[in-house]
């Protein structure tokens, strides 16, 4: 298990963290954010849950001008955002999470979580099940799972004083499931 | 816009709120939630962020027995939480959700969050976008938009000391599309 340190939180106030969190469309470019910081921001937002605890997201950090000259033109009416964010976070969802669930149920075990006669139990079942769902039934759990590690992300990011906008324009893309934008430093709220 | 007095909640200390989220699988039945405490969950988890602002989601409360009995059949997994449970939230999207549009983009012009030819301007760009998606595309947004909301709702029951499990075992069931479940009181995780 990572460890989780919360140092670089700036506030911890629940309700200024969820009620006051806006969409920022306007960024200073000049703010950097360090891979030490965006490591715990990744780390924090993926104690999200989901279905039957397979983490199924997948997170991509495009941070340099290049990428992100690249990622504009996949962003319809985020391009500005796209090219001053500090860093964009692109969340992906991979299709065939359920390959890791020995590796899991595993380390709950070897962590003391759970035992392995309930883990052997567990596993057999939603093997069992998952091979009975359809390729649409798997799809919905994994938007689901994406929407939720989103929202994570966005309030992890916000008690560390950095702003995310979420959108969904890139899904259009066929790529991209979601996408969220970070930014910290002065910003105008829209 | 709904007032938000936090009134219910019994901590604000987001890390506790937000690392510290666990699953629970047993509850204690004879805990009630009031009514007023309801309103006040679904109001905070509704300032969570959609696509455009529509605000998909809605949610059904199921806390009456005769309620529980009709839904449990439908859990697969989690038949004895749903019959346990103070409450149980079902969160669905509704798919025409972009005929609330103007009454939405209205509300934020007559509270001064927006001038009215901005609104205009978006919500003529926004109908022009989503005339074009393809159904599959929206299904997906909306999905994304109901794990977003879920996850806000975990949150701000958290505050309340209360838990959400959610699960989705119900999606297969092609009616409900993300479940949440709550209980107060004492509880064994899991």
């Amino acid at each position: 298990m990572n460890t989780i340190t919360g140092k670089f939180h700036k506030t911890n106030n629940f309700n200024e963290i969820v009620l006051e969190r806006r969409s920022v469309k306007v960024y200073d470019s000049e703010v950097k954010i360090s891979r030490e910081e965006m490591t715990e921001i990744l780390t924090e937002a993926s104690r999200a849950p989901s279905a039957i605890n397979m983490q199924p997201w997948r997170f991509l950090v495009i941070d340099s001008p290049e990428g992100k000259e690249k990622l504009a033109p996949l962003a319809s009416f985020n391009q500005t955002q796209v090219l001053t964010s500090s860093a964009v976070i692109a969340v992906f969802y991979d299709a065939n999470n359920m390959e890791y669930i020995d590796e899991i149920f595993g380390k709950a075990v070897e962590h003391g979580y759970m035992p392995q006669d309930i883990m052997n139990m567990q596993v057999q079942q939603a093997k069992s099940y998952y091979a009975n769902l359809s390729e649409s039934d798997l799809r919905d759990m994994n938007l689901i799972d994406s929407g939720i590690v989103s929202m994570q992300l966005m309030l992890v990011a916000r008690a560390m004083d950095m702003i995310l906008t979420q959108w969904q324009d890139m899904i259009r893309n066929g790529l991209l499931k979601s996408l969220v934008l970070i930014k910290t430093g002065s910003n105008r709220s829209c």
